[in-house]
């Protein structure tokens, strides 16, 4: 179990850039976001509300019936537990109030929400910048890391489970529940999304999921898997042929893996996300396949699945030290079959690093 | 594989609130309603957006990358695919403009998206409504039932093996791991939430989650689970105690059984939620357990696992044939352990039918 215990670190970098934008208060509404300020506690699993004023304590907003579990874990932070039926809205209208608050900004806001505050709160001027957070969960710290390397070593093992398990006859949703009971086995708190199990013309569907589809001889599998661990996400595809493979598909899964190693020896520190799509994407152009790679290079990963930084053919993000994101080239010929090779990377100094490694057919 | 149907019924439905509302457009952005109006498709797992206009076709609009699958598995739906990186606003917005739209209504608007429409669609009103579609969806149909069915058979099989599973010395999420792994070799597409095993003192946390807590003997275990079938989620609860209960634990657990058994045998079409959710209440605050009832008794359930109609203290919510919400009872000694027993029940003219019918300890 983890302790909740407030990460001034990462308060300090956020109280920063609230200071830059004058920002007298902000409003942490993301269990993401409470999970980050909170050093990867799992008390964010629930309908909880983090308050950061500028200058004084933060405060956790904790539903009644989280109460006894939040004090438990509760280290350094200050806990306000809501009453059977109070409203959290109200709760953060009387605190904003009482803070004397001038301009306030959230993580998340709906439009009637917003409605609410601006209604009630006239004179306190409000505004929703999730980039922030966002911005500073780019940057990914030592322990961070630890998390992350653990979710890409529980996938690399699923993925070899999954490969193993994998035959011809075997439908498509017993193959993605192999690889998700050995996650949660190995410790993974959940899987990171919804396992992609997709054979022959299902593999052309980027966001496949999995089905009753059973495998058949000579058929093109793609599994795209990644467990959850202390909160943090993996993501890894690997891509097979049941049997003997076809020269097209031997031909498209070169093209793929080439994309991809030209990616991961080139991008560095300072590209922009653009740069390092076009490294993929150009590779894949060259040979004829350009218009069946459509999607982006890859994402920031941590604790969302899909966060900053974004490597894709428009994306300005700027690639630094510390972020880590995916690389995941892909080829989907409609009604015939798709290729994608992805893995999990750290950006460093020296390039890239991947982070999961498991085994890469060489066909 | 399901086709991308639209349901001809429930858009007719919806037409219906948006005519009385005056709205001639809605527009649907959460997956769960999605996939309410193409019946039960699974088109929804993607960054879809839908717009169904008063008077003419609905529209789903498409990531490019969504492309092909959807093509598979659309029938009769009108589909437009977003190019590479154009953005779905702009696409909504240019379709409310070529509707000439006057009142259009969202099921989910954030602030920073009001802001965009308000700006760039000045003569027109924009409201969110998402209580629209869930009052809709409170009333299930026969088709919505037959997966609702489904999604509890699958969880009762799970609670029996994970409680076959249990013995002292196991880790929580090791049962945890082994009745996510039953549901899906059993066809569930998902877990409905993340399974909770909770033993001992935790047991006295209503969202405890499941830790490396290993079960020792005389425990509490707590154990709440669902599945999703086609869209739709079951939910569940036994507790049990390892070995000899003793006279506090049997106390507490024949309350909380006593407390559901008269809150299904009474709760009855027509009902408000307060009126339900005291038929078990007073049960246990007649026997001096009530301030440790943290929680409402119960919640609708369908293709979210919370959603109305709600079953607390001060609900107002109607309850209406064909319903289909938890009952769930519980009491919880801080320090101590906690009891709660749940099913998932469908609401009938002669009153409440289980949907799970998982064994219960008589202690």
């Amino acid at each position: 179990m983890c302790s909740v215990s407030l990460s001034k670190k990462r308060v300090t970098l956020l109280r920063r850039e609230m200071s830059n934008l004058q920002f007298d208060c902000f409003i942490c509404r993301l269990n993401s976001n409470i999970q980050y300020l909170t050093a990867n506690s799992k008390v964010s699993n629930g309908e909880f509300v983090m308050l950061i004023p500028l200058d004084s304590q933060p405060i956790l907003f904790t539903p009644k019936l989280e109460e006894e579990r939040v004090k438990e874990e509760a280290k350094n932070i200050w806990v306000e537990v809501l009453g059977g039926e109070e409203k959290i809205e109200d709760k953060i209208l009387l605190k904003i109030l009482e803070l004397k608050a001038k301009k306030v900004c959230f993580d998340s806001l709906s439009f009637n929400q917003s409605k609410i505050f601006h209604k009630k709160l006239s004179k306190v001027k409000i505004d929703c910048k999730p980039e922030i957070l966002l911005n500073l969960r780019k940057i990914k710290d030592w322990e961070e890391l630890k998390a992350l390397k653990k979710a890409c070593r529980i996938s690399d093992k699923a993925m070899e489970i999954a490969l193993e398990f994998l035959r011809v006859g075997v439908r498509e949703f017993e193959i993605a529940a192999e690889a998700e009971y050995a996650m949660r086995k190995m410790g993974a708190e959940e899987v990171a999304f919804k396992t992609i199990v997709a054979s022959g013309f299902r593999s052309s569907f980027p966001h496949a999921g999995n089905t009753d589809k059973k495998v058949r001889d000579g058929e093109t599998v793609l599994i795209d898997l990644g467990a959850k661990f202390l909160g943090y996400n993996s993501d890894l595809t690997r891509t097979v042929f049941v049997g003997k493979p076809t020269q097209t598909q031997i031909k498209v899964y070169r093209v793929v893996l080439e994309a991809q190693d030209k990616a991961l020896k080139n991008i560095n520190v300072g590209m922009v996300g653009w740069e390092a799509d076009s490294l993929a994407r150009k590779t894949i152009e060259e040979k004829g396949y350009g218009k069946y790679f459509i999607h982006g290079l890859g994402h920031g990963i941590g604790l969302e699945v899909h966060e900053p930084p974004r490597l894709s053919a428009k994306s300005m993000d700027k690639l630094e030290k510390m972020n880590v994101f995916t690389v995941e080239p892909g080829i989907y010929l409609p009604k015939k079959f798709g290729v994608r090779i992805e893995d999990t990377v750290l950006l460093t100094e020296e390039g890239l690093k991947p982070l999961t490694v498991c085994k890469k057919e060489s066909y």
